[in-house]
């Protein structure tokens, strides 16, 4: 439901009130045939919210697709065929590939880092580091490249950072007050910066530990010492991740590496829409 | 009043049923400073939106800031001073860094571009790759960055594609078809990839010629033919431009020069707010 | 899209909490047959918005037409035959007629315009002079009745009037300021009280020229001097033109006259829908 | 409440993406001083809208006027000085004199109607022929020129018309099941064409009766018998009523004159805003 | 229409981001029956919005009833087969049961209202006292149990009750406010404390008469005193009427008896839907 | 703002096109005084909303509290002084009572389930059982009464139930796709009807356990069990709980008991609004 109201959001914001061009020059009933082409080789990403926006325009759209989200795609491929009204798919074109693009771009970034970590249990995972209405659209991309999600957003999970801790007064009583707040069924996840802090945490029922911006020997020091207190504990390592280091943290044992260029800093695949 | 809605959604999909870390840990009444700091170079863009996130947020947050928009920022430096009631600044953190690092981002790109070509007369311009509820953003980033303004929508310009051409039979059916249905206040761009097309839509009235991914020679020859021919028209070259070409296509005389990757493929730009 | 929602939002406002006299009336399943016939002789328009009403309403209401948007209909004359659910038929009714009768006594008013300057080569233009909802049915109805548009709305070109002109200390300055920050794909029009003004408003590269309640003297001389100036330049007259001085304004030789009683002030066209 | 949408859906309509001019031309800070004047003589309705559009606006722009609704304007009079930001005042001007101008309009004419039969107890009265998002300010621009109203929609009256009685067979049965179905606070109307459909209506208890077009001789028969069976039945006279017959249908007795086109046919009353 | 709104609200309440435990152990096509039973005797109600749930979720779920709405269910009795995509079914039966049982709760204690003042010609009227939303149905869900309605909201019905009375001075200055401000199709009611108002009431015209919280004695004067007077006034009883005094009011003669419970203070009914 | 948009609602709903009655009584700027009342004894919730009611509807309404939410009420208690515009306090009381009297006998159903088991370390919890819009504020209302809170929607919390087990063949099964899809912050809830269903599901590393119908004599047993095995699991009891089986519960050691009937059965608190 809300991926339509994006969409029609999309869409108005693109054809405010009429694409005149394609009004003026594809008459009401003619009928094309197109090709969609990857140009740039990457993991596919959309196809469900591209065939979306044709069926919201109308025009009878059909998107015969040759892959799916998931695929890798190479150069040159063909992803799918495309038919229906002129009108709908020169009008719902640009939209419909900017969402591809992206969420393609999502996917294949995420599928890069998730490779450098492949010999270790650890899963690549997103953050709330993504542009306004496109969350939702953001996290499956992650987990069709290969990642796994982290909360969703402010009410679905407890996160106590550096800044809540100094509000309330150290971690025992942030672990308290919002145990007391939350709905049981969420877990509760403490960021620390240091191996006193997840021994703390640990102390007072945290059940999710998020290392922040620690170093190598400080990391593996406290993944040992968390496993050692509390095993069912999840580990999360954090920070400016890049593709450099990604594989030296998920040596030291964490559960999962949260970063944030998988959604904020997308370089859109390059996929083209070609009539034939 | 757009822009308020695009944040209003932004909170709420990042809010959801509420902001329960925050709401647990941090006192009603509890007041904060904070600085917002540059972690990396680049041309600032986005203060009123960062600013107008918390403005609905409520709870009297107050940013002082030491920079506007376009100003070069500097790794370190503190951008703005922030105070006001905690539970404001912690909430609406997340969503207002998230657009103010989009647009500084594609500010910083464009200014880029534009440093690139700043001994021709073109311009950078932009295109309507953007991601939902952005474009209105995103153009002003372009022109913070020292770029220009394409066409807004489908419905504010008229653009007669190659698929356009091909629907209706010939570039000047086109042009005459666009120019009853449209508004006449609308110029007419068409879309030539050869000097012939650019000189039959030059004679039939066109008011802007884009060059698509022609060569330099083809551009150079093209450019001077529609100078001799119809000086006031307004020449685009378009095509999958990057840092290495667009000082050779700007040398060719165009006016104008779009590319997509100010607005599709952003680095967002690393900045932070620090509680103090 | 859009019309759509107007008809949405009319439906509310009309239907309320529920048609009581209709769901009292007529059993859930009870079928109508009706006509649409005409009271008046003028030029119908707003077919498409007339059978959408029922579409949305839902009831299976088919409309057979015998006549086309931009046809003259004769008083008595059968427009349409309708069948369906006569719940759907008598509930939007109201909101059906509303829309068609006032469409078409805007293209009916248009035609009458059309017609006394059918012997020059000016067209007759709309404003921004609609009732909220109705700019984007108000502006096809002056097309159906022979005319052409105007700008849509404040974004999609740019007029600069007196205001501006003296908000900004001239033509010159208001021309270079408004080249700056609108599209480059938008017409700049300049309002101009006397040759003079023009002139300058040409000299300075304004695209198109409004000359605002002159005379048919100053206005012909305008003219003239326009055309030699720059011959691409549009012309537009404007000033509270009625069906008298409108063929007097053509022969001035301007290339379109605005009209705002087209869309301000409606006499609604008498259609009537009749059961049988 | 529902006024706010419509006019902020008025200026969504009319400002698009951005008022380009005004914001080229009008500096940020920028103040006028302006005066709304009267080009025709009227009865001035809808300044508290005209008000509101500038508050919804913002800028700071204060009306303060000389004139209320229901006072007669005079052409030149001064109804109000106008002051504030230059960029509200030039961008709010139409949608504001858009809707002051219509319902201007309705006032006037519902004024002219009422002083046509002053000499009689009977009232003008509004239809449901009104443009979409308008039948509050329509109904309260009905009264503002002395009329008063009829049912606001189809939920909160009963009306049976021909139309009804044919699909459920019969005066009787009809008003039986609306009262059956309407909340028992609503009184029953029932359309009738012949003194003895009224002298039916009556005797189930109908609480208000139309006479549908009738002449006066069949008019002042009915009046007469209706008062003679049940006194407080509100009586009402509808059809194609114009400025010639309307004293005739008052002198039968009746109690309202409905009139359609006080609202669907409304010449917007000239009236202009001038920057000093 | 409205219903459609206040079903998609609870769904997106209910669905937040995603029905995930679902999404995760029903495969995308897998199919389910099921059966909807009650577990507790009394007057089904909401049919048509239990099924309308399903449609707007999707997944061709079909609701093949056994029984409609009105008819008495038994403990055990199967109410319908259902049948369709199990995640359809999964996702959609918390919001569809939660209306189904909450209107079947109104329907039911309605119906046992209504039993006990069977032998007296007085019915069962709802009042105003309904949560957000659920007005419409509620007042359906009360018909169906074999109650009235009383107005729908402050715009279809004038209720002066006393802080009116206080606020203008008087009862016949307030009904004579009324009639001048209200269309004329409406009722208007005056809340009588005493017989001495009733009269007054009555004498300046009110339609209706509410008798508020008076002693049998005093309202069976009262309603004798008004039946003299003007036998077609309808009289209602109010005040927090519970089912051991319902009869003796009823036996007071009066016409409706308004009652707050029925939608105030609903006990749900209980219906589960099982999977085969 | 999800609360704000369902008071917005609600006034809409209640006020339809306008409160008649009162801006026919009640002067512009009349001013009144009242006080609220409670008429029954209760634990008070919801003061916030009453108070936003008025803030919405503007007119200066000052609320002076006496109680606050969570206080017991006895008859007779002045709750609040009222004052401010007459029009706005009669036109908002409706919807303002409407919400505080049903959140009041929330809390009040709510603190009388955790009185009977306050000896036991348990808590009452609340269910999904909410009408629209109303799930943030009921959940509230059951905090305000000592109770705790379950997932407040389908997103952000797990629960496979027999329905989704059935669906995926087996405990394990489910538990292991759930962790998959859902964010890593979310516990598992499974709901067990067995000591052996209890037994799989602590060994595949579900979090909580939801004993579903057990007598007491099984629930102690698996409580023991799941204590043994795996002593952070969080121990639910569900089913149609009432006030005679709670405290047995309670004593069987499970940590919550969730009661349907806490949101989906409630008796408004009596409260009410008296003019001075």
């Amino acid at each position: 439901m809300n991926i339509d109201q994006l969409i029609k959001y999309a869409l108005e914001e693109d054809v405010g009130t009429g694409d005149i061009t394609t009004l003026a020059c594809a008459a009401e009933d003619a009928y094309s045939t197109a090709r969609l082409i990857a140009k740039e080789r990457g993991v596919l990403c959309g196809l469900d919210v591209f065939r979306r926006v044709f069926e919201i325009l109308g025009g009878g759209v059909i998107i015969d697709a040759h892959k799916r989200d998931g695929d890798t795609i190479a150069v040159g491929e063909v992803i799918a065929n495309i038919s229906g009204l002129s009108r709908s798919i020169l009008t719902g074109e640009r939209v419909a590939l900017n969402l591809l693009q992206h969420l393609s771009g999502v996917a294949t970034r995420t599928r890069s880092f998730a490779d450098l970590i492949a010999a270790y249990p650890a899963k690549v995972v997103d953050t709330r580091k993504t542009l306004p209405g496109l969350r939702a659209l953001d996290k499956y991309a992650v987990r069709v490249g290969g990642g796994a999600n982290h909360r969703f957003n402010l009410s679905d999970g407890v996160l106590i950072k550096d800044n809540h801790i100094r509000a309330v007064g150290g971690i025992s009583n942030a672990v308290k007050l919002a145990r007391e707040l939350a709905p049981f069924t969420l877990k509760i996840e403490v960021e620390c910066e240091s191996c006193a802090m997840a021994d703390e945490a640990i102390s007072v029922g945290a059940d999710v530990i998020m290392l922040d911006n620690m170093d190598t020997a400080a990391m593996t020091e406290t993944v040992l010492k968390i496993r050692e207190l509390a095993p069912k504990t999840v580990i999360e390592a954090s920070g400016n991740m890049d593709a450099k280091d990604i594989a030296e943290v998920a040596a030291c044992g964490v559960d999962v590496i949260s970063i944030g260029a998988l959604t904020h800093s997308v370089k859109a695949l390059d996929i083209s829409l070609k009539f034939d």
